[in-house]
């Protein structure tokens, strides 16, 4: 899309309780064994427009179904339950009745309908829900809401995640602000591909106070988790949880339409936060050190692209010589090599940053110590050209470290 | 195939040469910095019926090539040179040079014909071979050939393996003996996937004084690789420089026909002494503490048990779990789950060796520890079946460890 030369400011501290009308929590359930927060209330007073993406892996969990037939079914939505350390995958039709009673509970709490809270939980897969503590934690978490209550909800629903996610950013329409506000959750088991729904156990809630209609909302949202989450990976492994929700709540009195400026500003505000949080993600992306960008141009297709973009990103090889700083570009090679992309090796083009690395499939004959200066960063490109067509794809990714095997080797212990 | 009912006999200490008419050695050429072996010859006494399988990465080697082109032009070969320590991959026009002056070396010190002379190379890629040091390995390597040079041979070809990988049987057809012996080299960048020639740096050289003709060899080959080098994996990162190559020189006397008993009996050697060498690169894979056999049945085509097979095999979540001894089953559900396969969760069922872990898509209410227990051991199978049909697939893959990391982050250094 087009940028619409709108003018968009950084909220400060900002969040999901930045757009007006909307209050948050973050309350101890007791489902964490560290007695950190574990439980994240969204609230809006008015009743919202809302769209939903969703993992399609195939083990998707229990409040991933439950969501998807309130996207079906509902009109509007007015909160969200998100727990962390249970992540109610696998667990049969009691898993899912724990959904529907969680988001039953919280209605009667909030007295509002139980159609209208969505669900999503995040942590160990397997378990049930200990409904006991997930009733007393929406208690707590109701009796808490407040309008500067986002950051203690992103807190809440973090997991390895060494530190919450937040952003929020606004325009202004002929004198009225728009403001987007976002958290997600998400270190490890990331690599999303969400349809009309992403995937990664990455969860992610938006709000704003634009008005629009659910149809639009969903056709936004779906554009701009492709230019996000579905663009990250940390290690390959797909969620059975990730969800991505956003609620609408037309607070600020402007009207989202298909084909206006106020369409390019939003869909662009809401770009500018799920990019932010996603690349967040792989920031904070269990044992990563190293930010790396792989971006892949000149392909026959976008499939193609983006098959080479992700061989890159998630071969082992290639993430230990980044995380060791070794610019061991036979790795990159051998990974576009077997991506499944087309192309003529001897038009392919390397470069780390604007470092030339390969010209022609042949080494440029750059020094490697220019090379291995880049692979010091803690943020670089490693940009792709194919030579064989016009399309293009970008992934991000970290480094493999010891301490991702730390992390998951010891993820319960 | 059928079981042939053949006796087989393993020779003790067997390798390339313990087919009557193989001579082979080890030497050191230079192009380690360790200066141990890294350089291998083989050689034999008489012209022999020849098959190779390779790696089908786009940004096949330089030997790659040479060997591709050998094999659809030569009727005989009688040697191979393997240098360890440089791939000669992403070479260039020179590479291929210095791919065909190694063979026109050699031919002219063994006073063969160059055309008869296969070569391989294992390495770091993107350097070009220097040929002196080439010229003087094989030199060298040609005046220590011997009759029982296959352990040297075996050893001179290791990279970042920790140990020689051999094997040799034999069986007895009307009194006559026939001897497969084999070697092969592979720790890291190992996911063949050879295309009447496999995938992976593995590279694997098996002889035979069997009598066969190249059409019915190049069969058989194709179809023992299928159930060995391209079963497993060790991080997911096809190689450049993939190569397997049969010799097979009549000595014995005893020819193999289509549709014979000698047929399968050879066929079934052949299949030992593959996946005999291909189970042992995953044993020896980097930083490998643990050798999981993941096996799923029940598939709805072969393409999708090799699928699933794969997407768990090459989870560095489900990996470093294994490592970590953590029968954390919600990983492997959430691979099968990505996958790709198609199948109904409320029918998967999932063991770990015999204990069995999930039954009709919920756990099957086995204590964790029993669990465990399977986990301590040094092998043991994952065993899927996702009750959506009749086809099955095996992928033998290793753990995810701090070793593997530390392999791979120093590899120059």
């Amino acid at each position: 899309m087009q940028n619409s030369n709108t003018c968009f400011d950084f909220v400060e501290n900002g969040g999901v309780t930045s757009p007006a009308g909307f209050l948050a929590s973050g309350a101890v359930a007791g489902l964490k064994q560290s007695g950190n927060p574990d439980m994240a209330l969204l609230y809006s007073e008015k009743d919202c427009a809302f769209a939903g993406t969703f993992t399609s892996n195939l083990f998707c969990a229990a409040p991933v179904r439950y969501c998807r037939e309130i996207c079906q079914t509902a009109k509007t939505v007015r909160a969200m339950v998100i727990n962390s350390g249970v992540a109610n995958a696998c667990t049969g039709l009691e898993g899912y009745n724990n959904s529907r009673k969680t988001a039953e509970e919280a209605a009667r709490i909030l007295n509002i309908e139980p159609q209208q809270v969505l669900v999503a939980s995040t942590g160990h897969i397997g378990d049930q829900l200990p409904m006991d503590k997930i009733f007393n934690g929406i208690k707590h978490g109701a009796s808490s809401l407040s309008a500067d209550g986002g950051a203690a909800a992103a807190r809440a629903i973090m997991t390895t995640d060494t530190r919450p996610k937040e952003l929020a950013v606004s325009f202004t329409v002929n004198g009225k602000k728009v403001t987007v506000g976002g958290m997600c959750k998400g270190a490890g088991m990331i690599s999303p591909k969400m349809i009309a729904a992403p995937h990664a156990t990455m969860i992610c809630c938006v709000t704003t106070d634009a008005k629009i209609d659910n149809g639009l909302l969903s056709a936004l949202l779906a554009g701009s988790v492709e230019n996000s989450f579905n663009r990250i990976t940390v290690d390959n492994d797909m969620s059975t949880n990730d969800t991505v929700i956003v609620f609408a709540n037309g607070v600020s009195g402007v009207e989202i339409l298909p084909g206006t400026a106020e369409e390019k500003a939003f869909a662009e505000a809401l770009g500018m936060v799920t990019a932010h949080l996603a690349r967040a993600i792989v920031y904070d992306g269990e044992g990563v050190t190293k930010f790396i960008s792989v971006e892949v141009s000149g392909a026959a297709s976008n499939a193609d692209a983006e098959k080479c973009a992700r061989a890159i990103a998630n071969s082992p090889l290639c993430k230990t010589a980044w995380f060791g700083g070794d610019p061991n570009w036979g790795r990159i090679l051998a990974a576009a090599g077997y991506s499944g992309a087309s192309f003529q090796t001897e038009n392919f083009t390397l470069f780390f940053d604007d470092v030339p690395v390969i010209k022609g499939g042949l080494p440029a004959g750059t020094e490697e110590s220019k090379m291995a200066e880049v692979m010091k960063r803690r943020e670089f490109s490693v940009k792709v050209d194919l030579g064989a067509g016009q399309s293009s794809a970008t992934v991000w990714t970290g480094d493999f470290t010891y301490d991702y095997v730390k992390i998951n080797a010891d993820y319960r212990t």
